[in-house]
């Protein structure tokens, strides 16, 4: 069988793995896949299904995670890993992980379905617990692969259930004792590439009308949790020359880094910042008092390492400038920051050819969110990521991917194996 | 004795009488006077002690408010009232009130030393609970005195102790069920015009170098409690032209309305707005989600109704700009509004002729804050307002006025109640 035939065969069976998934997330409005329970573990029971009736070895590491390999015809050949993960947040859509898993499984299906016999092992990867709302941390399962868990996440508890990540690992069958950073779990053997399908969460393809991107980069981030701006209390009646209002320097800081980033767009300098908390303090702020109190959190993220530097460097001129103006201090608090990932330039232009030659149009694109692919990225293995057509974004139940798109990305990977050489 | 040798014997009086507050009020740091309870009840206390030295007639209404007349030589020609209030917020300090009552008993006392013999009669007024800190609603004693209180008023609790309004009138001797709207409690008969003097709630006169201000108008101003702002949670990976960033709206109208402000400020044209809430929902905002949901209060004063108007017909458009340029929907909430409450302009150039035949510096000031004045201003009653010098605002234990510059408010009142004919 030809490769467009087998994937055009391949379609009703992802089709249909898809709508499992549904019923087993169905949380009205929309899906929930918990981490580390029986729903991600029924999401893990369709894919070993799959490796079943495919022949592929089934394996699960310590932190169980899932791996389904298809043998090489050589064992030590570097092989070949792609995957994504199942869990989602609650009440999201069907398609965050989930659909990088399924493109996968798709891919390795129809080339079977072609008689295709691999060189080197190709692995399937459904990592655990992707999504940070389960346990305040995200991409625990691949951190915890890659060896870079930080050993405080198995006492974090789970935003539902109370027990402790380590409790919920050992109630899936586990070793929570096996889990330490430095001790990678991934099935044994170098890695050539890591790769990763995922839904697009921005309507930039749809926009497009391009069903699948290139990532061309993971970005870095710094965050801020808690920046704390300290003004003065004051009575309504304080004439505006005397003020010295937190808010009002929030909101200065908050439209200085908008018209930063509108600045840097138009340069063509990708870049994004998130101001997700922003608020007075709810316990004392009055509606005839000037705030004296203000707190903000911040994300800013950049895809290459110096800028980012230069966005940080912009961002606390901002907040220095707005101390000096509105005769407020500002304390930053604790400052974290996870490194850009880079999509490797050779991997970008295989899965542009591949796609080429499965007359699937492509675009570059840069991933504004973080992956299991960014953690492969940051250790060094070569990393690709494909994002997948799909309408209003995700985390919400109104994510709407198109199984032809997810096959477009199944049909990428497929001519990206068989030509991988 | 000559009415300067007169107030110069005032002053230790005074003095003495500021100190015996600050002892009742002390709760360090600064003065806690309760409105409605032994510590307000201990002011009045002190302030019928004066009375009755000089003898005043003592008269509580079914408020509890307190009226000190000295009766004039024709019992029913109009009266002039004179007065302020007791009660201070937690933790504040020893003149936001008391200093206007005390101010008014100066006068009057040294009047007396004179020999002089008022025609009409002169009222000094301590009305209760003045400070909206107690019971969620300022000006309480004024409002019920002048038949004004809203009727849920009487069922409000005080912050600390949990009891209703009404309960608390009870307990000081009042008649909660005589307070209704349009029952006036006031002393009987028409007033001619209602003084008060108040400390500065900011250091303009302290910038200024001048110990006392005739004050030009108390503001009106229109009061939304809670506006919200809705637009859209969304994955910190959106790139920004889809965002629908809550948060970033209300920063864009906060700057924009303190651009407002200072446009009008160069123009010479006063007005003020506090945003004194201003929060992302701090039950579900997030590092990494752009806020969809934002809320603030605004309180905006000027002067004059048409001003007022023309800023809240500004404010409105702002708000449209901003919904529309932001992609998010504004919903504004209960409006609230309280009318301008102007100053005399006759008693304006009467207490500024006053003061300076006593040679006290004087400049005409706007109140930014609003007092128990104003309600006899909205109600029709002639009012006049100094506002006395002080360092650090108010409402906080910082407080800072000097006698003799309530020395030369005490001037000004004696000068012109001598002469008022």
């Amino acid at each position: 069988m030809s490769l467009p035939a087998a994937l055009a065969a391949e379609a009703p069976r992802a089709q249909a793995m898809l709508d499992r998934l549904a019923t087993i997330g169905a949380d009205s409005p929309g899906i929930t896949r918990h981490a580390f329970d029986e729903r991600e573990n029924a999401a893990h029971d369709l894919a070993i299904a799959q490796a079943n009736r495919l022949g592929l070895e089934v394996m699960r590491d310590a932190a169980t995670n899932l791996y389904l390999t298809w043998p090489g015809e050589d064992r030590a050949a570097p092989r070949i890993m792609l995957g994504s993960h199942f869990d989602s947040v609650r009440h999201g859509g069907n398609f965050d992980g989930a659909a990088g898993v399924v493109a996968a499984l798709a891919a390795v299906s129809a080339l079977h379905a072609t008689g295709f016999a691999p060189r080197a092992d190709i692995t399937i990867a459904a990592f655990r617990c992707e999504e940070a709302v389960w346990f305040g941390l995200g991409l625990i399962g691949s951190r915890a692969a890659l060896g870079i868990l930080p050993q405080e996440a198995l006492d974090r508890r789970r935003a539902d259930t109370g027990r402790t990540l380590a409790e919920h690992i050992a109630a899936c069958g586990g070793d929570p004792g096996a889990i330490r950073p430095g001790a990678r779990l991934l099935p044994p053997g170098p890695i050539r590439c890591f790769l990763e399908a995922h839904i697009e969460q921005a309507p930039s393809l749809i926009e497009a009308g391009v069903p699948l991107a290139i990532c061309t980069g993971i970005p870095g981030n710094i965050r801020h949790a808690a920046i704390r701006i300290a003004g003065e209390d004051a009575h309504v009646g304080l004439p505006r020359r005397f003020r010295r209002d937190a808010a009002l320097a929030g909101a200065d800081i908050l439209t200085a880094l908008d018209a930063m980033w509108a600045e840097e767009e138009a340069a063509g300098r990708a870049m994004a910042f998130t101001i997700g908390r922003f608020h007075t303090d709810t316990a004392k702020h009055e509606i005839t008092v000037v705030p004296g109190d203000f707190t903000f959190s911040i994300d800013l993220r950049a895809y290459d390492a110096d800028h980012l530097a230069a966005l940080e460097r912009r961002f606390h001129a901002i907040l220095d400038a707005t101390a000096a103006r509105r005769g407020v201090s500002i304390d930053r608090g604790a400052r974290n920051a996870a490194p850009v990932g880079p999509c490797d330039a050779g991997l970008q232009a295989a899965l542009a050819a591949a796609a080429a030659r499965m007359g699937v149009a492509t675009r570059p694109l840069g991933s504004p969110a973080s992956h299991d692919a960014a953690n492969f990225a940051a250790a060094g293995t070569p990393t690709g990521l494909l994002l997948i057509r799909n309408a209003n974004g995700s985390h919400n139940p109104r994510e709407a991917m198109e199984t032809a798109d997810l096959m477009a990305a199944a049909a990428t990977f497929a001519a990206f194996l068989r030509d991988a050489g």
